[in-house]
């Protein structure tokens, strides 16, 4: 194996984990130079800063969901509506992997850094901004399909695929707040009755 | 004024803006102590623990709240549905005036709070479950109302409370993260739209 490659890897599962499993403000770069069995200009040289690894380990998430649980579920072949269910189950196994596992329920990576470093670090809050945007655009495509094919009503798909968005975002909060993944099992279906009605022509 | 009283006071309020605007983990009690005019060991008199602190802000908001903004937007002299409406509102132009004064959309205390500590804090998040409880029993006894009246249709009152309470929280993270408060106002009627039904009968 490369040995570049592999310490930049190491660097970055290591802070992802802990980003994911604590907070940013949490865990300082000497712990994760410890944890990866890395020597701090080593780090520095592939992370100038806190700040550019945060970035790099948000990359390597969003890609990791991209080609995983977020392809499986907006799978084009399942029908559009089903997508949806698909997309409930599949955040509710993983947190509930990760519950069996540590003890804690994670929650969504990218929600839990967007409120802790939005107010504070822009470069970061753009970044995890776009990354939403990119995942509303998964249900905006699904909605789309479903009114052309007349599952349901047309509505605003732009709004409504945000609004869906912001609901499973919301189910993972409120599931990690009672460290209960069955929370987004429960809750979950509803996010297909969520609707932004198109406005109204005069 | 009471000086006890007024010292204790000037180290919640300043804590509370502190902890609000940035995150608990990134402020420090020295940090509190120089801005709320108070000696460390005064601090400690007050709160042993910056733990006790935080226990404390989240009693100090949610009383805020309680008798704020929640009781104005679930007033019982509203028609039920209405009172959503108003509670949308409400978070909008809290939101919108907290961002016109620092720039930056600072979210939902809870929220914020139970992303950053639920893993590691088990009091703490304990703590915010109860507060989540109790706010999502106000959109159930509005529900409970609601279909009592005739004006919506039967379904699971305490689960699609629970699902309101989601994705107003979901809208805050969303809108912070691109911070907009415009996409409470835009997204948030749809929660009236949320429904989890009753379970079927056999």
């Amino acid at each position: 194996m490369n040995t570049v490659v592999d310490t930049r890897e190491r660097i970055l599962t290591t802070a992802r984990e802990l980003f994911h499993g604590r907070s940013y403000a949490d865990v300082g770069i000497k712990e994760i130079c410890d944890l990866a069995k890395v020597q701090k200009g080593s780090f520095y040289h592939f992370f100038p800063s806190k700040q550019d690894l945060a970035m790099a380990v948000i990359d390597d998430m969003a890609e990791d969901w991209a080609h995983g649980f977020v392809a499986e579920a907006f799978d084009r072949n399942l029908p559009p509506m089903e997508r949806l269910d698909y997309m409930i189950d599949a955040a509710y196994y993983w947190q509930k992997a990760a519950k069996d596992i540590e003890g804690r329920m994670p929650g969504c990576l990218f929600g839990n850094l967007a409120l802790e470093v939005s107010t504070r670090d822009e470069v970061l809050r753009a970044k995890l901004n776009a990354v939403f945007q990119k995942a509303s655009s998964q249900f905006h495509e699904t909605l789309d399909e479903a009114i052309e094919q007349g599952q349901i009503a047309p509505l605003d798909a732009q709004a409504t695929s945000q609004a869906m968005l912001a609901f499973l975002e919301g189910i993972i909060l409120l599931a990690k707040t009672r460290n209960d993944p069955e929370v987004i099992r429960t809750l979950g279906p509803a996010i297909k009755t969520l609707r932004v009605e198109l406005p109204m022509e005069n």
